[in-house]
């Protein structure tokens, strides 16, 4: 947290610019004007106005982050209608289906409602989890999976009110991926950062868990 | 409108800077060591540059803001070609099928081409409409409406050419919802802000109209 | 590259804020109160901090821009399965082929993985080119072509190892057309611009070129 710290230095130099007024109304010889002050400033970055919301930039520290875990429950025609919370609303398509008949999927696309929690546990209640991820996914590789997200995490607890927005590639070979939040609301109104996912587990086709570390840069705080 | 406001107040502590050029040279006994001067800086936020584009970035009032309605007529096989603006481009999924036949459309996608339009009546001319919505959403809920969108709003008018670009939840049990403005181009180059959307009217499956409250936080002024 | 030069000039107004040390404790009748100077600041917008990063905003000269050339090289049933990069995942829409049989795709979604270079020749090898633009586009007018796009530009060379992450209308009828760069991550951390995309060529329906011109604006700098 970069709250209480520096977030922004900055050097300033000023020029002749102090008129000397004792020069004409004293005996004094001072000279008071300044040939090259250079104030090295220390901007504390609070910034008040009126209604109280003021802005954080921090470059290396986020002025927020979370740890959240993203659980995929995919339909496959068999599994239970009450858990799943993601579905495949294309066919597989041709290029797919020319490629591998089991293929990598290309050109998939999953609509999820998925519940997004702060433990691994899936919780007991689906429906009533209070933290959403809800957008789609798609597959984009011939020969291997990868994947790209665009989804919003709504918050509805007491904790935290608002949605993230979040875009980005997500290629499966590499271990951690990075992918953009691009804006927020409520709570997080106006946030901007970066959400690293890891796979915490695959089981199958019906199950993934993904570890999203989401850590925001840009807050515009209340 | 903040132009004409300080939007950022800062507070900077200058601490035994100045040197003292008089103490020298001359037989002043003034000192003119600022021990802990506490600087009170209103910015003006004005920060123009040779080709002359400023940034403005306002806490509390948007630094623009603007009403539009968005009109959606979903092509529903039996109402007019020539009037539809949008058509589901996926196929019922398995999984809403087997939640419900009437079903909230899990995993629906829709391609819209949509007339926005400052007062709440359907334009004349559909197709030369100035402002228009672009992009896609989807239903993500089994047991309830629950949308989330991604699109382009595209100004080509004497007001206003370019774009914005939006992205977010629109759970549709919430009276107002918010989305992020994510980015422009054109007039509204890197702008960046938030959109509040309510369904003015819902008229069965083919024609709903939504109010879009759009408030940008962030601008580039010309 | 806006590096070298200030970013930004503000003008700030000082009011009778300089206690007068020398009045109480000398005889120099030099008034030290500055009734109303105006600090004309040229801030220089390097600002550094203990891990290093710094934040580049600049208005009108971008600070990083690139040109890239993105293939499109779409599967039609018939071409190279080794050589196709995008596959359309949806078929045509009802409202697509009422409107028109052979038609401007209205609602057709393209999912691709497309190879981007600094040349406009395509890669000898397709799969392993070092830049790819990994996402969606779909068309949305009924009486013209008119995409809209949501991708990810995935570097992962010497030169550049990151991603960033657009979105945007693509009307084809005008001659250039503006999308944003909404977030990105590794070397293009937190980066916002805009890109400006000219279709280069277009070959039927199985392959077509655009020139992507990206310009960032914001830039969080090592």
């Amino acid at each position: 947290m970069s709250y209480d710290e520096p977030c922004m230095e900055m050097t300033l130099y000023l020029h002749d610019i102090l008129y000397d007024y004792s020069n004409s109304t004293s005996n004094s010889t001072a000279s008071l004007i300044v040939a090259a002050a250079i104030f090295l400033l220390i901007l504390s970055c609070t910034a008040t106005v009126a209604h109280g919301r003021r802005f954080v930039r921090s470059y290396d520290e986020p002025c927020k982050e979370m740890r959240l875990y993203f659980h995929d429950i995919l339909y496959d025609y068999s599994n239970s209608t009450a858990n799943s919370t993601s579905a495949a609303v294309t066919k597989p398509t041709a290029l797919s289906t020319a490629v591998s008949k089991s293929g990598y999927f290309f050109g998939r696309m999953v609509v999820f409602n998925d519940p997004m929690t702060e433990g691994k546990a899936l919780p007991p209640s689906l429906e009533e989890t209070a933290v959403r991820g809800q957008g789609l996914y798609l597959y984009d590789k011939k020969e291997d999976y990868n994947a790209w997200f665009a989804f919003s995490i709504v918050f509805n607890s007491t904790a935290h009110r608002g949605t993230l927005n979040l875009m980005g590639a997500d290629p499966l070979a590499e271990k951690t991926r990075d992918i953009s939040v691009v804006g927020g609301t409520g709570d997080f109104f106006m946030s901007r950062g970066v959400a690293t996912l890891r796979t915490d587990t695959f089981e199958g086709f019906t199950y993934f868990r993904l570890q999203m570390d989401i850590k925001l840069y840009e807050c515009y705080v209340l």
